[in-house]
């Protein structure tokens, strides 16, 4: 009550605000072991937190909760759908870093899952992440009685941005040599299906529950969109010039593996004013919708500005 | 129109009705090339193809149109529901051949995936195939104009036998050491999980996609988890007693891999007697139900009695 009546009176910085969300998230998430349904293996369940509880900038629900506030749902109604999103997230990454893939042994400052749980454990813990990111949200969406148009239209959007079209199409084009494409225009690709969809839908679908309209709902993929290759841009400007305390994973990576990055096609300096232009662009996305959208813009900005 | 009017005065006799529907679903499935979301990166599509189309029984699409059909729903309605469980069955079938995990070369009598398209790539096949098994039922049934609430109803059951408690908790169970437990129970609580809750899934989710009520979905789902557990104490006995050419898998792996199989635990004749108990459940679970349900128990007879 209290806060309220402050936050009324002076509104919370971008830096109190991010970190509020932030808080809300991570206690969800610490809830969540109780959420599984049961029996689940003991091993199965420990794998899956793991990865989950690892920490992590939590960009993407805090996205989906901001998007939902936007329209005037609270976080409370909108947490399982934003948990899901970091569910499908901690899924991709535990494939990801498999010695078939990317062979990480690092992520979010600890030993990668199948270092710990063993590669045949940790494929089965993004499986069942991926699934237990439709389940989740499904159930807690009905229980909440949001209407299953909503549900329905924002679990569409959660798979899309995973399947063929999406994630799942960045990772082949990022890992597999035969995939790869020349022109200059082939980083912008793999960011746009590997980083791109997954937060363009983040924010779509929390829009979307939250009650949007098409015109800002679609107004908010784009600002994901942006926002996202903006993001990934900075990875790849970070995977060259940070070390791996800083970066919390290994860094360097990409050049050891070959990858085509922003970095390698484009140069350091013109890759950080694409990072720019793209973060500029996803700010303008937003500026047809109606309601309080300046904590967007400011995440924008601090994304580019990030160091890990 | 003809064949209406014959179906009418003589009914299809099991053979006929079956051969019938596993012909449509196979003609959706070579359809499903043109359903892909556009661009997907050319081997990730002949990747999720080559799995989707490698034949085999298309038991799961089946019972899924055949339950939603009892409720009045024709085929074409239910069809992109039926195809998402082939999805992630594929899926799964495509993770659990991988060389981690129960590292087989042969299935469904042609090399596996990861013998084909590398590891990596079949995992980022199954891990699309299991978003698209969400994705493309999800646009389809909206586009069908079926009520949004079946559709999360649907989709909700079909994430739920996938996740933390379904398919991959079985999954585990079977191949993790650490996670075997001692008791007789052990194979049946790996095949409710493993082959039960999917089987359930489909039959359940086909009712309620259909529109039926809760205590005949109910029914449809018991009639499932016991047919799925029939299906697999078979495939166990099979395993053990068939060659590759018959199995198009490689035959004894269970023994090979010291798997606790119903065969192992009950020796050859007591597991045949528990598929013949099994199966009987299946159909006693359906008396509840008002429909037609003829085409329920011969398949469940016609499953017990399979050679493959």
């Amino acid at each position: 009550m209290k806060r309220r009546a402050a936050k009324r009176s002076a509104p919370l910085s971008f830096q109190d605000e991010i970190a509020e969300v932030g808080r809300f998230i991570e206690a969800r998430i610490g809830g969540l072991s109780g959420a599984l349904p049961q029996p689940v293996p003991q091993r199965l369940k420990e794998s899956m937190l793991y990865s989950l509880t690892a920490g992590g900038k939590r960009l993407r629900p805090i996205l989906c909760l901001k998007a939902a506030e936007v329209f005037g749902m609270p976080w409370e109604r909108a947490i399982s759908l934003a948990l899901g999103y970091e569910m499908v997230h901690t899924s991709s990454l535990i494939h990801d870093d498999l010695p078939s893939i990317d062979n990480d042994d690092l992520r979010r400052g600890k030993p990668t899952n199948h270092v710990v749980y063993g590669e045949s454990l940790a494929i089965f813990a993004g499986d069942a992440l991926m699934a237990w990111a439709f389940e989740y949200p499904i159930a807690a969406l009905a229980k909440a009685k949001v209407p299953s148009g909503r549900v329905c239209r924002a679990m569409g959007i959660m798979a899309n941005s995973l399947g063929p079209f999406g994630v799942y199409a960045g990772q082949v084009l990022d890992t597999d040599l035969e995939s790869m494409e020349a022109g200059d225009d082939f980083p912008f690709k793999v960011a746009a299906r590997k980083t791109g969809t997954l937060i363009a839908a983040c924010v779509e679908s929390g829009a979307v529950i939250g009650g949007a309209k098409r015109r800002a709902s679609a107004a908010f993929r784009m600002y994901g969109m942006h926002l996202g290759i903006a993001f990934q841009i900075v990875d790849d400007i970070l995977d060259e010039t940070s070390s791996a305390q800083e970066l919390g994973k290994t860094p360097g990576k990409d050049v050891a593996q070959n990858k085509r990055t922003f970095v390698s096609v484009y140069g350091l300096e013109e890759a950080r004013r694409l990072a720019l232009t793209e973060s500029k662009r996803a700010v303008d996305a937003l500026r047809v919708v109606g309601g309080d959208t300046r904590f967007f813009s400011a995440l924008s900005d601090h994304l580019v500005e990030r160091t890990r």
